[in-house]
C-alpha cells in the first residue's frame, strides 16, 4: 500500500516546523550568518534578530526580553534549572520538592541531586493523573529550597497545581524558587510566570513548530542560578557558547504564529471532544487523559493490543501516535505506573497528540485504523 | 555608499551555512521531522538522517560512529569534556595541564575546576605564539589527569603541540585524557584522534559551514566520561534531549562538502601568502600570526589604529574582520597578552580568517580599504 498521505499524531513528541520558522532559519543561516559577539555590522544584524526572536518569546509569556535565556532545548532548560536553583541556594536548605511523574531531564536530575546530598521529595499523581493541592502544601515546608512542577504532564495532559505550588511556597515561608516545566504547555495554556508565581520556567521549540535544538529557560528578575556552562559570555554568562542565531529566529517566528491560546484551546478541545466520543464507542478502549486537561493529548488503552504492536499497524497506514512519550522510547510509563493503573493498561496505552495541522479527518481516520487494528490485531493473538 | 558586495574575512568567528547544509536541515525541518526516539517510522527516518549524519563526521576522523556525541557546539562540547573527564578521574589525581590561550569554553571550565579543588598548569605560548613541546613534558606528571591543548588556536592560528602531548602523558605514566579543542582545526589539519593518540576532541558546525548550534565531541572507546546533562538518555545517555535533527543532518552535510584538507589548506595558503605580502609593504603593520600557521588566520597589528575603529572602518566598506574572537567581544585579547605582545600591537591588532568562498579579489579588496584606513583614520586622530 502506498501511502499517499501522513497523519501525523504524535505532536506532543515533535511537531513540523512551519513555514515561518523554517524561513527564519533559512535566512539566518545563509544571508544573515553573522556571529552576535561580532562587533561588525553583520554580527550587529545577527544580534538584532536574535533580540527580535527574544521579544517573541518575552511578549508571549508577558515578561521582558532580560528574562529569556536561550538554551538547546527543554532538557537543557530543566537542567539548568534545577542545578542552577539548587547549587545557588544550597545553604538555605537541602528539600526540593517535585513529582514522580515529571519529564526524565526533570527527575533524573533531581536523583543526581540526591546523589549530591539534597533531600528530594516526590510527589505522586492519583489514578486521574492529577497532583493533588493538598499534597504540594503539605510537601514544602521552611526550609525547601526550589519546587519544579511540569504545567501539563507531557504522557496524558494532566494539568498540574502551579499555583499551589506558588501559594505552598509563600504560605510555608520557604526560600524556595518554584521551577515549571512548561514545555508541553507553552502556546497551549495562559502562562503569565512574572504573574503567577513562578521563578524559573523551561519551554523547548520543537514542540510549538520550532526546530530541534532549541528552548528557552524564564528567570525572574533577581533570581541568580549557578551556571552550569562556561565560556565566552553569551546569554548573560548563564549559557555561553555561539547563540544558534538560525534557531533562535526560528523559535521567535514559531512564537509570533502561534494562534491565540484560547482559539487554539477550542481548537484541540474539538478534535479532542470528537476522538474521545469516538473511543468511548471502542470495546476494551480506557481513557487516562482527564476530561479537563490539555486537550491536544489524550492517552488511552488500546484494548488488549500492546502498544508498540498497535503503534506499527497505525504508521503502516501512515498514521503516527506514541507509546508514552517518545524520549522514554520503549521502557514502560513511569507515569501511568505513578498514577497505579494496571499493568495490561500501561502496555496497551497509546498517547495521541494533536497540533493546529490536525483535521477532523485525521481523527477519522485513525479510529478506522485502530477499530481495524483491534479487530485483526487481536484476532492474531 | 551603497555595498553591492559583502566580503567576510571572519570566518573564524563564523562562517556561511553552505547550500548543503541549509538544505539538509530545511527538509529535516519541514519533511522529515520526526522525533528520533519515536518508534514508528517517522522516527526511524529522523534516526536514520542522524545516523548518515553521524557517520559523515566519523569518517572525517577516520574514527567509529559510536565515537561521536552531538552536542550544542564547540562550548558545550569542551565544558563536556573537562567537566567529564575530571570527574571521572577524580580519584587518580587532581593535577590539570592546558595553556593560557585555550578559548573561554576551556579556560574558564578550568578556572571552575580549580574552584572545586583541581590544579590546574596554564602553559603559556612563547612570542611567536607556539606552545613549546619540552613545556608540555615538563608540566605533565604522574599524576596528571586531564591534558586539555587546542589544536590550533583561534586568533593566532598557531598550531599546538597534540601529539607531543599524547607523547608526554605516555612517557609520564600519567592516568591522563588527552583533549583536544579542535573548532577552529577541524576540516583544516588532518586529525585522526584515534591514531594520535587523542581521546577527545571538540568540534563545532558553525566554523565548517554548518549551522551555529550543533557540535560533537569524539571520545575514545573505553573512555568513561562523567555526564553533565540528565534527561532522556540520548546520545548513549552521555548528552540526553531530543536530538537537534536538522542541525545534526546539516552538519553532516557540511562535513560532506568539505574539500578535502590539502586542497583546503593550498587554497588557504594562497590567500594567506598574497595578504602577507602585501601586509608587509605597509608601514608599521606587524604580523602576528606564525608563518607556518594554520593559513586561513591571519593576525597582525594595523599600524597605530585602534582595531575597532579600523574593524567598523571596514565594515562601512561591507568587508568584515575581527579584533581578536567574536567570543570575547571587545575585551582585551588574553591570547595575545600572553604572548607579551606590546599593549599598541594588541590593541591594534585585527584577525582575518578565510574560507572557500573567498577569492583573491577578497584581498585585494581588504588591501585597498586598510591602506585608506590607515590613512585617513591615522591623520584623523
Amino acid at each position: 500500500m502506498e501511502i499517499k498521505h501522513e497523519i501525523y499524531l504524535d505532536n506532543s513528541a515533535t511537531t513540523r516546523v512551519c513555514e515561518e520558522a523554517a524561513k527564519k532559519a533559512l535566512e539566518l543561516m545563509t544571508a544573515e550568518y553573522g556571529n552576535p559577539s561580532s562587533l561588525h555590522t553583520m554580527g550587529v544584524r545577527a544580534e538584532t534578530a536574535m533580540t527580535q526572536a527574544r521579544r517573541a518569546v518575552a511578549q508571549a509569556m508577558s515578561v521582558q526580553e532580560k528574562n529569556i535565556v536561550f538554551t538547546s532545548g527543554g532538557t537543557e532548560s530543566n537542567n539548568l534549572a534545577l542545578f542552577g536553583a539548587a547549587y545557588a541556594r544550597r545553604k538555605r536548605g537541602k528539600r526540593i520538592v517535585t513529582t514522580a511523574v515529571e519529564h526524565h531531564s526533570v527527575l533524573y536530575t533531581a536523583q543526581q541531586l540526591e546523589k549530591e546530598g539534597f533531600e528530594v521529595i516526590y510527589l505522586k499523581p492519583g489514578r486521574d493523573g492529577y497532583i493533588r493541592e493538598e499534597d504540594v502544601f503539605e510537601a514544602v515546608t521552611r526550609d525547601t529550597i526550589l519546587v519544579s512542577v511540569m504545567a501539563v504532564n507531557n504522557e496524558t495532559g494532566a494539568i498540574f497545581p502551579v499555583e499551589a505550588a506558588a501559594a505552598a511556597i509563600k504560605r510555608a515561608g520557604a526560600p524556595a524558587l518554584l521551577h515549571v516545566d512548561a514545555v508541553q504547555a507553552f502556546g497551549k495554556l495562559p502562562l503569565r510566570p512574572a504573574k503567577m508565581g513562578i521563578d524559573l520556567m523551561s519551554i523547548s521549540g520543537h514542540k510549538i513548530h520550532a526546530p530541534k535544538g532549541i528552548g528557552a529557560l524564564y528567570i525572574a528578575n533577581g533570581v541568580h542560578l549557578t551556571p552550569r556552562v562556561f565560556g565566552g559570555g553569551q546569554e548573560q554568562n548563564i549559557r555561553p557558547g555561539t547563540e544558534s542565531v538560525p534557531l533562535i529566529g526560528a523559535l521567535g517566528a514559531a512564537v509570533e504564529a502561534l494562534p491565540p491560546v484560547a482559539q487554539e484551546e477550542a481548537a484541540m478541545r474539538a478534535l479532542n471532544q470528537s476522538l474521545r466520543e469516538k473511543l468511548a464507542d471502542m470495546p476494551g478502549v480506557v481513557i487516562h487523559s482527564p476530561e479537563d486537561g490539555l486537550p491536544c493529548i489524550l492517552n488511552f488503552s488500546a484494548g488488549t493490543v500492546r502498544a508498540e504492536t498497535m503503534l506499527h499497524f497505525l504508521a503502516s497506514r501512515g498514521i503516527y501516535v506514541s507509546s508514552g512519550s517518545a524520549c522514554a522510547k520503549s521502557a514502560r510509563s513511569h507515569v501511568l505506573t505513578a498514577m497505579g493503573l494496571p499493568q495490561k493498561e500501561i502496555d496497551s496505552s497509546l498517547r495521541v497528540s494533536f497540533s493546529r495541522y490536525n483535521t477532523e479527518e485525521d481523527v477519522a481516520a485513525l479510529v478506522t485504523a485502530l477499530e481495524e487494528g483491534l479487530r485483526t490485531l487481536a484476532r492474531a493473538r
